[in-house]
């Protein structure tokens, strides 16, 4: 830890009260420097496991062959293009990659801005898209409200804007702050390029949302003028048990943003969207990046859709996922702390609660969870906008009898922690 | 083509007018899909040879054992570290790492200005240093002032700003254009917060740098309370013949800024700097890259440290650098297109221009004589500010026998340009 400090810094994130040090991974398990053997519950990359051999193989043997910038031609990145954009809505047909899900939505933001001539972005109050300058505008805790940027109170059910509301009226409210956020940029001047969000708000912490908002939202933003950018660096790959995050929540986007799971840990990540987009964004930035549109990424990013489509992971994702959430419903009752069980998929959020009546947040117990959790080598973490919600999210290959293991070490936490208060 | 335009979109970057479509790579080679042998004088990131055995090797041990974030404690990126900053000057002892040299000046930018709250940078007009937003800001040809950039005229002495003068003469003349963009901040209420620049000007097109100007230059900012940013992105890791471009041009910066070479492919970047700017940096922005840091690019950089050490690499860049300027050299005197041969260690620019006279660059020229090249198996490109400079930068592991064939084929295809005139 001393060392870590001196080298990297201080206050560089680390898990846990008492950290874990890894050196070894394999499917759902990562193996500590004892040999201790930790259930991975959370890590979204690796998501056909850990060191899946046919993932490790194609990396191997493509770093042996070749591994070159895209100036030159070269089938790799065009037969994964092929393949990723046939997996995408009808219209997503090109493709511009990157090497990590920030520089993706720098090109989702700058292609959104250069096609419409518009620099007007919605997001929500509580988003996160990623590190660097102009996409961590988007990230102002509270909300950020600029000439370029506003953004809106993310759709939720669980703490609404107003209580009391019939879902669809709820819906209505948070179709009326969107409307007045494109109002606020026609009032500005400022021509509105697009919505970026994801779909399933993971960051802002994985919320039941209103019925019918992100169809009837990318609805209003086209008729402003806008695009719609979908960020599935999170929801994309099967994670919700639909390939994209998109489809769940039944809206099609202008342009779709991938990241973290897209190469089980080689840095790839990219965009999709129409020919006709991507040729207007190349034609005014000669894009390039240098580690980007690789041989490398290509091989990576082919294995994980084999292994994705070999092994039925969807299903797996669908059958583990609702097993995991019928079975955390069910402790539900038993437990006056956890407020909301939700998510879809192998995405699942925990409201911790001061009590189920007040729904007040309570960020301190969830991080007593997480690191009890911890203690009987257990891996999850707590996030959202308030920090209190528990995130589940294993890697896709998760079976039944790992959710067991789960599920028995969470009751046991969760007593603890009943009795502990 | 036609297939990626499709998948990719038009006007993705692409070298030659015929363009090689490569399947395989090795050392200097590289091969086309019909197995003929391309000489690479311009692969900058393997630095240690395409596929180099000790670098593979460790990169496919590392994918088999673990791969994942950095909020855990792993030795790997600690030891890298360690060994990475013993290499650079005494006060660059912590580091951020990123996957590329455009997150990676990101990094620096913030760094400086919350250090120093100032946020006014100061660059060259004819910069590169990345592709986000706020990084491309430093890009605009024919330079940038605005309230937080501002550029000056790059220092050089081939098109110096004032003809006739003596080289310390127009030292001070560069030098008065720094002040002015230091004055224009304050005019402004911009506090400084510092000067990013390529120490050896690559993009700019390698320019002979009037002498003494770089530490002069970084005299004034640290004086003006603003930070020095040295992109090392292509000057560092001996490609020059000294371990990083700030020590060949004899100044030492704040921060410094690597990438391209670090992984020999793997996506890999990222800065040094003192313990207490990365602490500043990282108590302000909590800064985490899912892809950064983690065990698969501490492997591989770690893996071309021991290549450069144990192959004694920086002493071939200066001795195959040093015969390859010389014979460049002595092929200038029957050639009246090759106005300027200059460049250290295996980063050799050619001024390609009408006539030595006029020194009036010829871009098209330079384009021909690339393709030229191409045709013959030897690859090459043309960038600078006027794009008319001949880049030559193969990879460190490049044989006087390598340089014997690119001499062969430049000297015939600078007789066929002359031929056609």
């Amino acid at each position: 830890m001393d060392r870590r400090e001196q080298l990297l810094g201080h206050n560089m994130p680390l898990f846990y009260r008492n950290p874990v040090q890894i050196v070894r991974g394999e499917g759902v398990w990562l193996y500590d420097e004892k040999g201790n053997a930790l259930l991975d519950m959370y890590n979204n990359v690796p998501c056909a496991g850990h060191c899946h051999p046919h993932v490790v193989k194609a990396i191997q043997k493509q770093v042996a062959i070749l591994n070159v910038h895209s100036r030159y031609l070269h089938e790799g990145i065009l037969n994964y293009t092929d393949r990723l954009t046939a997996l995408h809505a009808e219209g997503l047909s090109s493709a511009v990659f990157t090497c990590s899900g920030s520089e993706a939505n720098e090109v989702a933001l700058n292609m959104a801005r250069i096609a419409t001539e518009g620099r007007g972005i919605i997001c929500t109050d509580a988003a996160y898209h990623g590190n660097t300058a102009e996409v961590a505008r988007l990230t102002r805790r509270g909300g950020e409200q600029s000439r370029e940027i506003r953004s809106i109170p993310f759709p939720q059910c669980y703490r609404p804007i107003k209580d009391n509301l019939t879902p669809s009226a709820l819906t209505d409210l948070y179709l009326a702050e969107l409307e007045s956020a494109i109002e606020a940029f026609t009032k500005d001047g400022t021509a509105l390029a697009g919505m970026l969000l994801c779909p399933i708000l993971a960051n802002e912490g994985l919320p039941n949302i209103p019925p019918g908002f992100m169809p009837r939202a990318a609805k209003l933003i086209r008729e402003a003028g806008g695009l719609v950018i979908a960020d599935e660096v999170q929801s994309g790959f099967c994670r919700t048990g639909c390939w994209w995050g998109y489809e769940l929540m039944d809206f099609e986007p202008d342009i779709a943003v991938m990241g973290k799971p897209m190469g089980n840990g080689i840095p790839f990540a990219g965009v999709v969207a129409g020919t006709e987009l991507v040729n207007i964004f190349r034609d005014s930035t000669k894009y390039f990046n240098t580690f980007a549109s690789s041989p490398l990424q290509a091989a990576a990013g082919m294995a994980v859709l084999d292994v994705i489509e070999s092994e039925n992971i969807r299903q797996n994702v669908i059958d583990v996922g609702k097993y995991l959430a019928n079975e955390l419903s069910q402790l539900q009752e038993s437990c006056p702390f956890l407020g909301e069980v939700r998510g879809r998929g192998l995405f699942i959020g925990l409201e911790w609660v001061r009590d189920r009546s007040s729904r007040t947040a309570d960020p301190e117990g969830a991080y007593e969870i997480v690191n009890c959790m911890r203690n009987k080598g257990i891996l999850i973490s707590n996030a959202g906008a308030l920090r209190n919600i528990i995130k589940i999210r294993p890697p896709l290959v998760l079976q039944k009898e790992d959710a067991d293991l789960f599920l028995t070490a969470f009751e046991e936490s969760m007593r603890e922690f009943d009795g502990a208060i």
